[in-house]
Formats: C-alpha cells, structure tokens, sequence
C-alpha cells in the first residue's frame, strides 16, 4: 500500500510493507494550491516505479478544494468511524485504486465548532501507541490541535494558530524589523514562555518582542525565539490536563514543545511524524482494502 | 507656527493660528519610510505657499529612521519636561526655523520597557481638555496606547499591536481567505467582544473566525468585525481601571472603541485627532518659541 498526506503546500508519499512501516519516501512541493487541480497527473508522476495498487490519502486532497470532498466525521469518532467515512475516487489512476480519508468536526462545550483533516488520520496512527485512559494530544504545526482522546475515540478538539501567527508577525509586521537570523536560542524562549506565563495581557506582551530589542534586553538575533517563546507559552496554557501530553511535533518544533511542556511542569511522551502512515495503514486496514 | 506630524506612512501640516486652532491642513503619503531621507526637500515642498517661520513637528520624524533623533523623555513626564527635550534642527529650511518633540519612554511595574513618538504630544494636547484627578487615555490605531496620567504628567503606558494584527490577519492568513469586503457590522463585531471575554484562551478564539465562516455562522462580509471584536475585546481588557475612559481615535475607530468600552462598562469622553496640533502649540509655547 501506499500512502499519501497530501496537505495546501506540501505532498508526501510513503511506500508501506505489510505491516505499515515506511519503506521508502518521496516529497514534492506540489501542495493542492501549487498543483492548481491537475491531481491525478501530479500523483501519477510521484509514484512512478512504484507498483502497489492501492493509495489511500490524507489532508487537504479531501477538502472542497481538493481532489474530492468527503464530509467531516462529527465528534466523538474513532478509527471504526473514520474508515467507514472513507471514500474511494474512481477511475483516479491507472491501474490503481485510490482512497481518501475522511476529516473531523466537532462543536466543543463552548459551543464552537473546529475541523480538521490529516490530523485524524495521525491520530489513528498514534492510537495503538497509546497508554490505557484518556488522553491529551498536542499536535504542533502552523495550525496546531489539541485532542482529547476517551476509549480510543477523539471526543473534542482545537485548533490555534501558533505556526501561522509567528510567521506572520516574522515576517510582515513591526516586530521582524528588529529580528536578525539565528539558530534557536533556548534562553530567549524560556524568557518568552515565562512572560506569557506571567499575565493574561498578550497583546503588550507581543510588543515586547520589539522593546526588549530597541534596550538591547535581547540580541537581534534572539527575538525570533522570543516571541516563540511568548506564542507557545500562551498556546500550551489553554492545553487540557492530563498525565502525560502525547506529543507529534517536526524534528524542529519537537525540543521547543518538549521544553516548553516541562518548563510547565507536564510530563511529555513525544511521537514522530510517521504517525500519518500509520493512521493510514491502520484506516485502510479496519476497511478492509488490505485483506483484498 | 506650522504643526507637523510626520509619521512612518503619513505627513500632515497644519497651519494654526495663535491660539492653537486649525486654519488649514495639507496632507501627504511621503511618511518617513516613502520619503526616503529627504526630509527637507519633502516638507519644503509640502509647506510652500505658507509664510509661518516657526514649524514643530512630532512623530517617527524624530527617531533613528527620521530626520535627527531626540531621545526619549523618561516617565513621569509631562509638557514641561517634554519641553524642555526640544531639540531644533538648525538650517533645515531656509527661512524658517524647524523644532522637533521628543518620544517617550517607560519601565512599567511589569519590568518591561516601552516608548512612543507622537503620542506623548497628543497626550500635551490632550491636557488642558481632562478633568482632575488621575486620567486613563486610550489611543486607538495601528499600535494603540494605553496611558496613565496623574497630576498632568504621564505617569505609565504601554503598546498594543492590535490595528496591525488585524490588517496582518485580514490580509495575510488563512483567516483573511474566507473574508469578503462589507460594511462594518456591529453584530458580528459585538460577538466577537464576547467572544473574547468569555476565557483567555485568545489563539484558539483567532481561529473561530475561519470555523464561524465554514458554519455559516456568519457571513463572509461580516467575518472582519468579528474579528475586529475579538482583538479589540482582548485589547480593552487590558485598559487599567479608571472613572472614565478618555478616547482619542479617528472617525473609523471611534464607534467601535466607544461601542466597545460601553458594552464592558465604561464611561467614555472622545476627542478628536486635533490633539497633536494642540500639543504641538502647547510645545511651542511651553518652550517660549511663540513668545518670540
């Protein structure tokens, strides 16, 4: 089997022995906004030389303006759910078959409803990784989630914006014009959590990120890490109790996250980002389209 | 004498008579940043036709980015220490002679710095029309300031990045896709104060912006003024306690700060953004330029 995270800006294969590890990977920058509709041409050209016939995909590809769209599973939905909301796209590729899986909604207790897609599917994967109880899921990212699991079913979830915004505000607002490249510097972004730690008032905190600089608190290149520090801080404050906080974060995002959960006292168990071709191996599994 | 405040996008001149009142404005869109070094040509140009040989000016003009930079005056301070900060830029027009004010700087109770350039001279403006007794004053725009004044003098301030954030989100995030151009709605706009008050977990309230839209819980074209009360709601709750909010804010913002500050409780007393010609002819005259 081969699956495929297809998410706005990026395209991912994994090639997948019987028992769902990742045998080989291939990534494109042909996101769905780059590919600009032609799919099933982008597709065909990623996987060629590979033979398998079954492709099951994840992430924006089953959005409205992806290949297809396919509903939103409502909450509370676990992998049984999820797989009988899969649908199949025919006639989408040659001599294959090709899946989509489906996303998830929820209207929370606040009355809000959220969505996703993608991050479902990496919850399916993480599931069997899972200690017995209710759990907590921080998935970090440009749009980070929040999931509460309870028997393995997602029961309620959050996005926020964290990626997104420290883009944002790096790139196009008052507060990169002071920023210098530089690696990670861990004592700005402890600074930046115990800060957004301190009082509710984000907005002045934000602004900090620039004074700090113009008194030279902080070196031009420490700011970015800063106001990391700042973002997170104040993400990780609205994240459920728990035990232990399941963590899937990037290689980059992961000993930011981690430090950042310790420094607040959580206990964390960190998972890689093979967790989407698990989820898919494990849908296309409880569907049935591997025992064919 | 001829007021003039130059800030990083816009230029405004006004001509005022002895009493401080406005004859006449000129405007223009060569800011510090568009004008690119050439202060003198640029205001010569602006101000050709009127005779005035005194001219003050306030605002990034006097920063590191301006012409010549006036260092910050340290709170407390109020117009006569201001005043006293003045500096001339000798030779800078022929025939005239050209005054800057001075920025403003503070170490808050939090521990953190914060400055501003243009804002301290409305503050001088702002003045004479505030009843006794300690004043809070909030400043409406791109960075909003919230100011404590006791005894005439500014005493504590700080920077809210609110209008920019909202022009970044609109124009620059997923959150701006789903947005359509409309008239301010207060509808939409009231929700998202309330919306903002209910908890402070504000990066997960961003993000109803986009899922409100995908329910349809709110039209595209109303999308914005819920956004607009989410960040102004979260603004506002920062605002230091006071019997009446003093309000200084354009024709755009004011009916939103007003309806705003009303709905949380406040008392609120509007001025318009004459201030700045009022505190530049409060400079000048606390200096003794205009006895001359």
């Amino acid at each position: 089997v081969i699956a495929v995270d297809w998410g706005s800006t990026s395209l991912r294969a994994f090639r997948l022995d019987a028992r769902g590890r990742v045998v080989e990977t291939r990534r494109s920058a042909q996101g769905i906004i780059a590919c600009d509709g032609r799919f099933g041409e982008t597709l065909a050209g990623l996987l060629q030389g590979w033979d398998e016939p079954l492709v099951v995909m994840a992430g924006m590809i089953g959005s409205r303006q992806g290949w297809r769209e396919i509903p939103y599973v409502p909450c509370p939905a676990g992998l049984p759910e999820l797989a009988a909301a899969m649908q199949e796209i025919p006639d989408a590729l040659a001599g294959r078959r090709v899946w989509l899986a489906a996303g998830q909604s929820v209207q929370r207790a606040d009355g809000e409803h959220d969505v996703m897609r993608g991050e479902e599917t990496q919850v399916c994967g993480l599931l069997p990784a899972l200690p017995a109880g209710p759990q907590v899921v921080c998935m970090a990212g440009t749009h980070c989630k929040h999931v509460r699991i309870v028997d393995g079913r997602v029961v309620d979830f959050s996005t926020l914006m964290t990626g997104e915004l420290f883009q944002l505000l790096c790139q196009h607002s008052l507060l990169g014009r002071l920023m210098q490249p530089g690696a990670p510097d861990a004592d700005a972004f402890a600074q930046g959590l115990e800060r957004a730690g301190r009082d509710p008032h984000w907005l002045q905190q934000l602004f900090t990120v620039r004074s700090r600089g113009l008194f030279a608190q902080l070196r031009p290149d420490q700011l970015a890490s800063y106001l990391s520090g700042l973002l997170i801080g104040h993400e990780l404050a609205a994240l459920p109790a728990a035990a232990e906080v399941q963590l899937v974060a990037s290689e980059a995002l992961a000993p930011l996250y981690t430090a950042a959960l310790q420094r607040l006292g959580r206990r964390v168990r960190l998972h890689g980002e093979t967790v989407t071709a698990l989820g898919l191996h494990a849908l296309a599994t409880q569907r049935g389209l591997l025992a064919a």
